[in-house]
């Protein structure tokens, strides 16, 4: 099913999902990333990432998340209706490695109409990718996002 | 005060508190950034953001995490210490316009030691970025690291 442009607040319900569709990080934008954001050996190098715990070369846990959310971002859903976002809670569960493919997924948590102002509420959305080859979650995220009504 | 180099996370200790500097992101910066994890038109466009709620330009979220992050992850503080990060709540009290300087700041939240490797832990540290000139805070967040001992 094609992602649909909402045109209010009132077009999120508890429970939707929507499939925002796959994407890989190669590992040049991955060192591209690390080298300015999280200059780890273990996100920059291969011959150094095998002295690390993961053995490899690892996507930056804030590259997977910032690709992820500029995937919905990006996208129709929230084109419309997004004013802001001022919180987020993220789990990265497993290591995810330049090339994999990966599934995003967003989750409608909670949905408030403000009182205050009738044009706008909030809701939280879970961002979820899920690694294309083993089904495992790499990413899990919940961000709080101001939206009109 | 110099940022130390830890050479344990036996050194972290709640309480601790480390300044790493302060930092500003340019409007180019900004923009190339949200071109790519962030592109509403707030994070975009002059003209555009002055229909927004914000009435200019301001940082994505996502980039102030990410630039903050980096300053910490770059510096000595856990360059021989960190084995991995799985965990973040993040909170943007206010947003920040591009070319405003911040100060960074890190506080050690919570240390743990494993009781099933003896060779490592975890610790729970806030980043805070404060905005020079009038003292807001613009991000307030707290990762969970995983270190050696």
């Amino acid at each position: 099913m094609d992602v649909p442009r909402l045109r209010s607040l009132d077009d999120l319900h508890v429970g939707d999902a929507y499939e925002l569709g796959r994407l890989s990080l190669s590992l040049d934008e991955v060192v591209g990333f690390a080298r300015r954001f999280d200059p780890q050996p273990f996100h920059l190098d291969e011959e150094a990432a095998q002295d690390s715990i993961f053995g490899t070369v690892v996507v930056p846990g804030l590259h997977t998340l910032s690709a992820c959310f500029g995937m919905l971002m990006g996208g129709p859903l929230l084109r419309d209706i997004s004013l802001a976002g001022s919180a987020m809670e993220i789990r990265w569960p497993a290591p995810l490695r330049p090339g994999e493919e990966v599934n995003v997924r967003v989750e409608v948590v909670e949905v408030k109409r403000s009182r205050a102002r009738k044009d706008r509420g909030s809701a939280r959305l879970r961002y979820v990718a899920t690694r294309v080859e083993d089904g495992v979650i790499v990413l899990d995220a919940v961000g709080l996002h101001h939206l009109r009504r």
